[in-house]
């Protein structure tokens, strides 16, 4: 029997939490390496040369085969027969759907989500400085405008971002929503489907999806019920 | 005979320039859809609901299926053997490895290149308003750091992003790259490794590659020459 992965992580990260909870329900068995961004551990150089070339996480180390990029990983480990079919497609179209959103995300959803955490949570914590009303606006209206295509078109008449059931692309969406609330933004408001498919996703993958986002819910003072 | 993929795209954008060298290096026949962003065909409520839901392009509709996002068109047409195995390898380890370049190019290079981009040439150009020097700068910065990553992590020791060979990540990351001309930016100054490697990428995609850039040579002012 070979050597399990070796998975390095942060639960800070978005795509570190959605791989962690993807792990999990694929009952995969990996060597927990976990990374504290906090203390910037993958800024050294023997990160670099050793760990990810790329100075991030999550990444993976595969019996000496070194990959980065969590949704690359995850088509990795698929084709290694390490994570069901039901989380992400084998069928070629069913799998394109889902991949559509994985690719969709980047740019959009990702991206701005992202952007609104640091300007209202992580930078003024960095530099001590407070962003104006005016900036937190810009960065909210991209994010809405990236949630509002979830809410339209992605969640159009499905329970779940792909379809009928839970998929990765409902885990890799969830995680970056979720970041939000760090940032004092409650999503659930604006948004009812959105608040109904995050409550189901979270009851799709507990117990994982609840100790994944510990620190998450800590951090923003709610519970997961307190906002469900 | 199923009829041809009808592909739906425009020259101006980078991903559709990278689809077009793609489908035409594999001998793959498709219905030629141009849609003139310029003219914001993409806009209208029957693009939404006939063409793609988020308005955007590339895309593709394959008897009746309708399919967005470059990366996942990609993937979709591989599995239906559309696209030579040298492009886009069918070994998962190979293939893996692509897809850690296709997944990594989203928030870094495409992003920054496009922000880049956008700044000195969009922007302007709509708007008539000229971004200060210490604006472009910024964008310099951010476009630069993952310039930088592309000529030392990248392109270390390797003739293209991934190996000895030209694959679809050299096609998308050379088309992002390109894009920069547009906005009077030569990457050729400050990073010969990428100089070499655009030629080698220009080289083993044409005709196509002079073809798909056609436009940004002349916005450019700059023939294929004149800078390789």
């Amino acid at each position: 029997m070979s050597a399990p992965i070796r998975y390095y992580y942060d639960l800070m990260s978005q795509p570190s939490r959605a791989l962690f909870i993807i792990f999990r329900l694929s009952n995969m068995p990996f060597e927990d390496c976990v990374v504290a961004l906090r203390n910037g551990e993958h800024l050294t150089e023997d990160f670099k040369k050793e760990i990810n070339r790329f100075q991030r996480v999550p990444c993976i180390h595969d019996n000496g085969y070194k990959l980065a990029e969590s949704v690359a990983i995850l088509r990795y480990l698929s084709a290694k027969g390490k994570i069901p079919e039901h989380l992400y497609p084998k069928y070629f179209v069913d799998q394109s759907r889902v991949d559509e959103f994985l690719e969709w995300q980047h740019m959009s959803l990702r991206l701005t989500c992202a952007m609104y955490f640091r300007t209202v949570w992580l930078e003024p914590l960095l530099t001590g400085r407070t962003p104006t009303e005016a900036k937190i606006e810009t960065f909210r209206m991209h994010m809405e405008r990236n949630l509002d295509v979830v809410e339209e078109v992605w969640l159009e008449g499905k329970d779940f971002l792909t379809g009928s059931h839970l998929t990765v692309a409902d885990i890799f969406a969830a995680c970056e929503i979720e970041q939000t609330r760090m940032a004092d933004y409650d999503v659930r408001i604006k948004y009812p489907k959105i608040r109904a498919w995050l409550k189901r996703v979270r009851q799709s993958c507990n117990p994982y999806y609840d100790v994944a986002h510990e620190f998450v819910y800590k951090i923003s003072g709610t519970g997961p019920q307190a906002k469900l």
